[in-house]
């Protein structure tokens, strides 16, 4: 059930993923689409099964759609439809439990309403229309379709690809125990990312969340935990957000990873799936600028990252071919010149084979005049370099791209993280970020749930 | 004085600001640059007096350079070279030890060793070969070269100017006290920033610090505050950079602005510099999207930053034209239709207008499909109205760009922020830089130091 230009997105998202094999539309008045397509008048009309419906209708001609779908029987109806309980008013909430009543009564499963509902990149369905159509290994669930939606768009340079995405809004009736359960059990998913605002089925969430515990990884992005975030979740979803202090609770008992952003979901899913066997905290940090590098300790310091001086056998070899002034052999290595050439393959010899340190992370600027003395095809030599050093190091490696700030340098810096995801490196956008990421990782690993 | 590729940056770094009447270029081997530039063989051979050298020799030519100097009756001299008690060696910092004492000998004041010395737009001498030619009035002074270059060049799209930016490094003679006394009361500068790793004369630093309180605005940056930090201070700079703890103390007493990383410095020039008149924290919050909204509340609230719901009478005029589904009319005003063409002249206006808030808080992003529904010359366009309606407005304004994830996006946000530059209107990189900033220039503004 498509109504105008939203409908059309969805159609377009499900064309684009081109895995969907009968695709109908429907639309009161009829006709036809731009490019043909005929549009039904009614779900009645069309002339075969339908398993899954999308509306886009409005939420006053809700009620004969799902009369349809009932006849019809279908299977499961996505809500893109708003204009429910999230807008406070007793009728549009008494709609809303009209609805999910008939879809009961009828046997159809209801997502959302009030949500861009599904991506499934084998599925075939998509709420996004440029959506990658290489399926991944990262499932997600968001009360926010546009926080899903920025997900998928900003893990696509990241590197990070989805298996399934649900956005579910008001969770009427599949909600986030639904979900969860879905993706914990899910064989085309390895890590489970959530967007959540008020949770509808605590104690089974809670279950679903402890079963997964040293199994399947699961960041947990809450919104509306202070009080003014939690009266706009209850503007937007309808939502009971809860106090800050429980949801402390909840996380510590389930052992899940907090996230405060959605790039912090994504900075644990590439922590994840490219340095799963990082094995302690201790890090080596390597790049150039002595403040940059002050500024990088302090930041691992405050985030629970040690950055212990390099031993005394590191620091000779290092020495070898370290100008003295103007540089540190320590922890971290303050060293623009190992951008150059055959100093990169041995200053990251030499620190991976370091006792003191459990994993490195290299940091380089990309505007110009940030990234060592290498200029011409920086990205391009850099990223072999490490692409083909990486497997060879006795320590998990990570590379921080520092923000850029003129056009050149966000172009060379998406360039750089493009190659290095294709070579399997995990890439950050900040210090800040890789190392809160790391630190999450490892807290998962270790946590009393874990069994 | 200048030596191989290193003093040819300073040479281009002076002719790029083209303030200065004369340069002379030396080299012991004497011959020219590939432009022609002379290369005298030493400072006598100058047929000129000599006011300031910029020092690019290896350390172990710098007593004959310093002898130079000071026969020559040059007034200061600046340090690039490195290599001294920043090493950690007893040698070195004996030569730091005694080239100090020649020059106090000789009446010449020092800037470094170890540094990148003066940026000065008027007066014509930059560290920075494409450093921008128009002044500012936002001076600088920071231990690290490269977080004084850092400062200057991603001020450059925020549009952030400066005027007088000192590097320091190990600050052996001219210290943090010296360049914070200059900027306190040079009459070019409003505003000041700094990044300290250590901090040579705690008195003097202090009672400056004190005296600007309620006068001219600083932030401060401290860099070795963690114990890991603390030992890169050590190797960078031979800082002692001190506890936290004393460190928090003398913020208090001083009262200037406490910042965690470069761009928070720039991102409190620009507010002083463009919403001098904020009178209080409460934010209104403006823009698409409803998980977008609900994390904004969180981080403003987390930031100490109220997003009070609108008074009834705003929210009536703002229903009146603002569809009823996926919206929210409270505060944050979720609402993407808000982009689009006069609805955004209404909705500032009537929000502007709420005796409930003292700012506004516009924020948008620039990917395709994160800005609302008017895409072509997007940024042209929602600019020119903003430059338009900022001046009559009731409360200051400031816009966030949420970071891109694409070229294009990132393209867009720099020409809408050039575009907003050029308006005077305050632009930020995120919600959390945008409240973070906005709270420190208020706690600044409020604090018992300002008399």
């Amino acid at each position: 059930m498509w109504a105008g230009a939203a409908g059309q997105s969805f159609l377009r998202g499900v064309r684009n993923l081109d895995r969907v094999e009968r695709v109908y539309c429907v639309n009161p008045k009829g006709g036809e689409l731009d490019d043909g397509t005929p549009l039904y008048h009614s779900l009645a009309e069309i002339p075969d099964d339908v398993d899954y419906v999308i509306s886009a209708v409005p939420a006053s001609a809700i009620l004969g759609l799902i009369d349809d779908v009932v006849a019809k029987g279908v299977r499961a109806i996505h809500l893109f439809t708003a204009g429910f309980s999230e807008t406070g008013s007793g009728e549009r909430a008494e709609l809303e439990r009209e609805a999910l009543r008939r879809l009961r009564e009828g046997g159809v499963r209801l997502i959302g309403p009030n949500c861009m509902g599904i991506h499934s990149t084998r599925g075939g369905v998509s709420f996004m229309e440029s959506a990658s159509r290489v399926a991944g290994r990262v499932g997600m669930l968001s009360q926010s379709g546009m926080n899903a939606s920025e997900a998928l768009s900003r893990g696509q340079p990241r590197g990070v690809r989805f298996s399934n995405v649900a956005s579910f809004g008001n969770a009427a009736d599949l909600n986030e125990a639904d979900f969860l359960q879905f993706l914990a059990d899910d064989p085309d998913t390895d890590v489970v990312l959530a967007y959540l605002e008020g949770i509808r089925d605590g104690q089974r969430f809670l279950q679903v969340a402890k079963s997964m515990a040293g199994r399947r990884p699961l960041a947990v992005l809450k919104g509306g935990l202070t009080e003014a975030g939690g009266r706009a979740a209850n503007s937007h979803t309808g939502s009971l957000a809860g106090s800050a202090q429980i949801w402390r609770a909840v996380q510590r008992q389930a052992g899940f990873m907090p996230a405060e952003s959605v790039d912090e979901l994504l900075d644990i899913a590439v922590t994840i799936e490219r340095m799963p066997e990082i094995a302690g905290p201790r890090a080596a940090v390597l790049g150039g600028g002595g403040g940059v590098s002050v500024l990088a300790a302090d930041i691992c310091d405050r985030a629970g990252i040690p950055v212990p001086w390099f031993g005394e056998r590191t620091q000779e070899r290092l020495r070898g071919f370290t100008p003295l002034a103007g540089t540190s052999v320590r922890n971290p290595l303050d060293a623009g010149f190992m951008f150059e050439g055959e100093h990169l393959e041995a200053a990251l010899t030499a620190v991976a084979e370091d006792e003191s340190i459990d994993w490195m992370m290299v940091h380089t600027g990309t505007d110009s005049g940030f990234r060592g003395g290498d200029r011409g095809n920086f990205e391009e030599r850099f990223a072999a370099k490490l692409g083909e050093l990486a497997p060879k190091l006795a320590r998990p490696l990570a590379v921080v791209i520092r923000p850029p700030s003129s056009a050149s340098g966000f172009q060379s810096g998406l360039a750089l993280q493009q190659r290095l995801n294709e070579a399997g490196i995990a890439c950050y956008g900040s210090l800040e970020a890789c190392v809160t990421a790391v630190r999450r990782y490892l807290d998962w690993q270790t946590h009393p749930a874990r069994t």
